[in-house]
């Protein structure tokens, strides 16, 4: 497919290579920034423009890679012949296409993206919406073409994916960075705690969360919870964060108190 | 070394081969049930009692794998010729052991022990208390034996390594589970996310897990959030949770909104 790729961030930055890799010929970079655009209109050896008015017409597919606040503020631009259009976001409703084009959708990949970080692309889960049978049919092409987890999923189940995913990435990775904090505070090191991390990480895999939960929580231990309760008293934002996950444990595994 | 190992959870179930393997002699095996102790002195070729009153005074160190509330009730029990005695708790104060023996200490291993999940013992942080020198170098040449990583620590930093593990495993695997909830519910799978909670682990492996902090309340989206909370609506806990755990991460990474 021709594609015109609009956007220079982490989804941008992943979607990018992945798309010539699959073998599509990306015909434009639109970005924000001189600096973000040139260096991935380089790696996708394509064109690009920082002038969201001069967004090329010879594509068939536009895909929309920004932040949710901007999909709507670039995508009037899309020149409305587009066979399709689609964002990449896990929230936006797909029809902030639908005065701009006929055939439309959303390519929304679960994963957390770093610029940083390499992943395979192919091992994505990626939820599709379409608003017609032509752009399901393209959506479909493009998505298989680019990872073996390909879903239909409603916007209604899409918003729960997004809800989902907050959970388990966002707020996991606050809470390691808590426990960073604290060790950090009494001159000890993350790395004592990053192989409990990993494995964590490892034991849901395969299994449901639910069965993988342990702690004092779970195992109805509330001397060691009342000493933790008693460490955190100066604390009253952490305290917050270990009662009410200590209760919702206890309430969803743990044995009756 | 020759020991008694004291329990048949899920401490003792990897600590027994580990020692086994490290080249010691476990001598017997303490255990509540028949089943439970039969099973794992079989695996380490070794006697068994469910007597604690027959506890051998043969062994020079005894490892007390059990769960906080009963290393007191068992540890009586041990003959006070021992020559070093330990649990393995996270939590439990070393001096419980002051009465019963001169030698004593803790080893406790930090991470998420599963009957059914092996794992490499070797690549475990085993943080060290003792109340001796004689205690210290016994403990440090058995702990060495086991694991590449080991640590003494003090009873604060102790307390403070287990508070920091129950953050960064046992309420971030209940995250996973409530993300699992939601996906269920809505007649999706967990495997949707399962390579997003792989990917974040692996993410903080070598770097600041505040540095990998993404979402919607790092970014200061808060559409997104406002969505996020009209879908919780009649989840009152759910909500509760996202709502002070999106306030922790604006206070600590987020913009200023």
């Amino acid at each position: 497919m021709k594609i015109v790729l609009i956007g220079t961030g982490n989804v941008a930055m992943h979607l990018g290579p992945a798309l010539i890799k699959a073998g599509h010929e990306v015909i434009q970079l639109v970005g924000r920034t001189e600096k973000h655009s040139k260096f991935l209109a380089n790696k996708l050896s394509c064109d690009y423009t920082i002038n969201k008015k001069q967004i090329s017409p010879k594509a068939d597919t536009y895909i929309v890679a920004l932040r949710d606040e901007a999909i709507g503020l670039y995508s009037k631009h899309i020149p409305s012949e587009a066979k399709l259009v689609v964002h990449t976001s896990g929230s936006v409703n797909a029809n902030v296409f639908s005065g701009i084009t006929q055939h439309y959708g959303v390519l929304y990949p679960i994963q957390t993206l770093s610029t940083k970080r390499k992943i395979n692309f192919e091992t994505i889960p990626l939820c599709l919406e379409a608003n017609s049978e032509k752009a399901k049919k393209k959506l479909l092409t493009l998505a298989k073409s680019l990872s073996k987890e390909v879903h239909w999923t409603s916007h209604d189940q899409r918003q729960t994916i997004h809800l989902a995913a907050v959970f388990a990435n966002n707020f996991s990775n606050h809470l390691f960075a808590l426990a960073e904090d604290m060790l950090t505070k009494k001159g000890m090191s993350f790395d004592l705690i990053r192989p409990l991390i990993a494995e964590t990480a490892a034991k849901v895999q395969k299994s449901s969360a639910h069965q993988m939960q342990t702690g004092p929580a779970r195992r109805g231990d509330t001397e060691t919870i009342e000493k933790h309760i008693e460490l955190l008293k100066n604390k009253p934002q952490l305290l917050q964060i270990y009662k009410i996950l200590t209760r919702s444990i206890q309430e969803n595994d743990g044995p009756i108190l």
